[in-house]
């Protein structure tokens, strides 16, 4: 990823330190927190200074090496590490690559609890393999449905699924960049993604600093542009994917996939395979998370004297309903582009990708 | 129409005065301007202290009798009008109602040009009779579309076509007050109409003040509502309607429609006929406006010192599009409510509604 022209990822170890793209000042500011401590990358976990599943996985991982590198020698190096992982676990309730992370640092600490030295060496390692594993994950993502982009390179996409959400790359937008390295025309239209806004805080300047042509657009006006024909293909990330194809994304991503069917636009969903959740036997099954009246009833964002402000748009008291994700179900959804390859949204396209066929 | 328990209407007139809710301090004061020539009345207009089709008419017909009281008597008395009513047509462009207005009360002038008392009386007359009609149309409506609300009153409707927008009642929720002063049961879902929040901050007040049970939901979370089966009809206004039955109406109306008809709800459109041109073969000849990037890269609300403040959400520079209408195809919509019966989204529909039979 490319800020200000310079080459990032989203987090990083820096000796004892964990450095962060601070999400919390973005689009207005660009900061690099530094994390001195492992509780400190907890806390930026659970604050969203650090967001998307993979990002958020990477962080855990190296907040993990860090713990291992503050833990004292002896008998209570592993109970150190036990209490770190317990905290890494309880800063978000879902996200799936935060477990997968703490607990591939757990299991390969575990095997040198009575080294603590070689075990801090093994964290770093490990930590750094998960970072490297995810950006890798994202530009194979990208090569393989680079392809799917039509000549015009109209694209739509929802939400932010690019590099701020994982260590580089990222999914949904991971084909764009593949495309605007080798040159090709393209033109994305940014949904703002009501009601964090992830949309307009992130994808836009994410695109803006890989100097990637795009629009932002109200969530309302992405029938509108499908309907003019000005729009060639849908790609989207995903929250969980059942067994049979059924994808949880950012609410709004149904909506974009019943007017892409309407208009006969491809519709993709862009996820590495630990997105896959094959106990999950269908999208009805997926608990929807119905988030805080505030997100609804508020927008935050800079006002003329360059503070952070939040608003309240709505009546005091206003009732509200604010399901976090949908589900799209599999019928919609023209292929599933993970970093093995593409995959049909179908009970056997999905067992062959896990089964790596 | 309810405030604080009180019966108001939107615009009406103090003896030389024009009385209006101010729609810019909605929905966080509630506020009556007083506009004390035709002058201020016209600048109203102008800054959308009063928006909304109907609205607008009848504050330009109040407007234009403040302007025969306010003109001298002898052969001043016809150029001071008619200089008002060129005034009054500049203040907004693209409003029907308006040059409706404007011309109905010019028509009534000239009859007694050489007779200002009679003139400035017959022009009060006429000014009150287009509110009173815009009222009764609207209560017509509400009467005619209240039976289409099925038994468990879930409705779901978008922007502001209630009270707010005409003198009273309005268009798409009139149906909905008819069957809350019968007792049914109601829920309304209301969605934020982003970029400008229509939905948040007129639609959620006004059914709050009418003690009708409801939830604003972000523009995206509509299609989720409607997959889980929680929406029994949509109703909608509109901006204009064209001679086969294609109706331009604030963005995000057309995904509305393509998510009800994927899901089997009937969606419907309510307008006073004034709204349906004739002279418009089909909704590709609509131009559609496009709006100020501000709208869409900016929110204004409420922050915690009391005062209205605009954030602004995208990155500084953001390339935005900003359709204000689309347009839903005829085939999409279950019916029309005029205040004349309803009629069917079809080429004879239209031509029937329009002639009176």
């Amino acid at each position: 990823m490319l800020v200000n022209g310079t080459h990032y990822r989203t987090v990083w170890l820096d000796g004892t330190a964990v450095k962060a793209i601070d999400q919390h000042r973005l689009p207005h500011r660009f900061e690099v927190a530094t994390l001195a401590t492992y509780r400190d990358t907890a806390d930026a976990i659970r604050t969203m200074l650090v967001r998307g599943a993979g990002a958020i996985g990477v962080a855990a991982g190296f907040g993990m090496a860090q713990a291992t590198l503050a833990a004292p020698d002896g008998a209570r190096f592993r109970p150190f590490v036990e209490e770190a992982a317990a905290l890494f676990k309880a800063t978000r309730p879902t996200a799936q690559n935060l477990f997968y992370a703490v607990d591939r640092l757990l299991a390969a600490v575990k095997l040198l609890n009575d080294r603590p030295a070689s075990a801090r060496h093994r964290a770093v390692e490990v930590a750094q393999a998960i970072a490297d594993e995810d950006a890798a994950a994202g530009e194979r993502i990208g090569q393989i449905g680079e392809p799917l982009i039509p000549e015009k390179g109209r694209v739509m996409t929802h939400c932010n699924a690019g590099w701020l959400a994982f260590a580089d790359w990222g999914t949904a937008l991971a084909p764009i960049y593949v495309a605007a390295r080798k040159g090709r025309p393209l033109f994305v239209y940014v949904n703002e993604t009501r009601p964090r806004g992830q949309g307009a805080k992130l994808t836009a300047w994410e695109l803006a600093q890989e100097g990637v042509p795009h629009a932002l657009i109200a969530d309302v006006a992405a029938g509108s542009f499908m309907q003019r024909g000005e729009v060639d293909l849908i790609i989207v990330g995903a929250d969980r994917i059942a067994a049979n194809g059924d994808v949880a994304n950012k609410i709004g991503t149904f909506t974009l996939a019943v007017l892409a069917r309407e208009h006969r636009i491809p519709f993709y969903v862009a996820a590495p395979c630990s997105t896959i959740d094959p106990a999950c036997s269908a999208g009805s099954q997926i608990p929807i998370e119905e988030r805080s009246v505030e997100e609804v009833v508020t927008a935050t964002g800079l006002a003329d004297n360059g503070r952070e402000v939040t608003v309240r748009l709505a009546p005091a008291g206003c009732p509200v309903r604010n399901p976090a994700f949908d589900v799209t179900p599999a019928a919609y959804i023209s292929g599933i582009i993970t970093e093995r390859g593409m995959a049909p949204a179908t009970t056997d396209g999905i067992r062959r990708i896990c089964a790596g066929l």
